[in-house]
């Protein structure tokens, strides 16, 4: 179901933003924040228990916008890539019992002793086809997102919303989907056209900013609050909704600075930089648009 | 004119790879080592000065691959645009003095008040039909670079050779090309397909090997000799060759690590990798191929 474009836009609150604090803490402060949506971790769940995130998503009002994530797949085969599988449909009825719609799916890098990415497709889209009438009876969407193509080999050859969308054509659109991060595919001259391909294939929308250096480990947490990096996420977010994408759009930070910081100053931080740059902006720019 | 597919892979040391050394120097222990062929920076000849470079090519008997770099085009406007197309312009006439083929043409980013890639797109475009004539009259070709998608806000805005070959289409073939290194696009599911589709658009191909994390400053310094990182060279190679370009390939690296060694050590380093990882393994898959 696509959603209609007059929407208000909503900051869904993505748990890896305040990854030190437990789960129940980051909830509170979210409703105290007045943040209505989360997108969960596995893993604090899994540390809290499947009733006792039931019982604090009732208590706090808020929805779960995702459940992030699960996959890399593509470098796997044999024994290695059938634990995976299993992981996943483990990640699957988890995201059922908490009420997610979607599933994020992390498709994996390029094994040492292959590095075709040609190759590596071909096990992706075989194990999508076999994790998706699995989706299908749990009522929870697949959401294939692409990484930035720094992550190439060693986390997701999936680097492009095109990509994503051609490996997941011959799939149901809606147990399939595709997650798009404007920090891993802005710098995509195809951005807004390959967006508006997506269309209903669109499964979540989420935001950070960008700035270089990226800091270690790896290069994977230099990312910032909206309005600290980059990024003009206004047209971006724009394109998005025009797609038919107007649910809840989670800001979702990987940055041992911030992870540093209180937990009521990271989430009033995250609220006034989604405010700023993402949606107020995306009212003034649609404000200026004929 | 395009090579024939039966052509020995020839190494050229690009100059940055020795950066921290004189061009004397680096072109003198070049010739030791059995090199053919250099890359040219712009600043090290301007250093010694047009005459002695041109005696030094004569003396050691390399040829110029390419001339680097130029550009940063594609977030100016105005007199700070005009003072750029005329640095492009003096990079033609030195290119063509030294007897380049071709001057590597870097896009450049975003300006802070516009993060439009298609409007980016527009002033680059614009840029290269005012110097595609200089370049024909020099008798040199621009070779437009993409960059990894990393540095599309601060440094180039190309950063696949689809949209590369986008960018040029119009262009004519002999004037306006295309510079690929691997380090730059190997991460691109599109890579075989687009490389077969530039073709004679080929002007040129570097080589250096990616790994995780990229050291500071910008993440701009990480690359490694061939070999020492993730890429596996012979396909890419075989598929530049297949498109028709047989000329030299040359290895372009940025380490400050390696800047510290000693001039022959980091030529002994380029030549061996070189023959393991691009030369023998292209002949080792070229003998698989039916």
């Amino acid at each position: 179901m696509t959603h209609v474009g007059t929407d208000p836009v909503e900051l869904s609150l993505n748990q890896a933003t305040t990854r030190p604090y437990p789960l129940t803490k980051t909830a509170e402060e979210a409703m105290r924040a007045g943040i209505r949506h989360i997108g969960l971790w596995i893993e604090p769940v899994e540390a809290i228990g499947i009733a006792r995130t039931q019982q604090l998503l009732n208590d706090t009002g808020l929805s779960v916008s995702s459940v992030c994530r699960t996959g890399f797949l593509a470098d796997k085969e044999g024994a290695e890539l059938r634990s995976a599988l299993d992981g996943v449909k483990r990640a699957l009825d988890l995201s059922r019992e908490v009420g997610s719609p979607m599933l994020t799916l992390i498709a994996g890098g390029l094994p040492a002793h292959d590095r075709s990415i040609q190759h590596a497709e071909v096990r992706l889209r075989a194990a999508i086809e076999e994790l998706e009438p699995y989706a299908r009876d749990a009522g929870v969407r697949l959401a294939l997102e692409p990484l930035h193509p720094l992550f190439v080999g060693t986390r997701s050859i999936v680097t492009t919303i095109a990509q994503a969308l051609r490996i997941i054509a011959d799939f149901p659109e809606d147990t399939v989907g595709l997650l798009i991060d404007a920090y891993a595919t802005s710098w995509d001259s195809r951005f807004h056209d390959d967006v508006l391909a997506a269309g209903p294939r669109i499964a979540g929308y989420q935001v950070s900013d960008f700035a270089l250096p990226l800091p270690g480990p790896e290069n994977m947490n230099g990312r910032l609050f909206p309005g600290d990096g980059d990024i003009d996420f206004a047209p971006l977010t724009a394109s998005i909704r025009r797609a038919g994408y107007t649910g809840p759009i989670e800001v979702e930070i990987f940055n041992d600075d911030i992870w540093k910081l209180p937990l009521e100053t990271i989430i009033d931080r995250t609220v006034a930089g989604f405010n700023r740059c993402v949606s107020e902006s995306l009212n003034e720019l649609e404000r200026q648009s004929p």
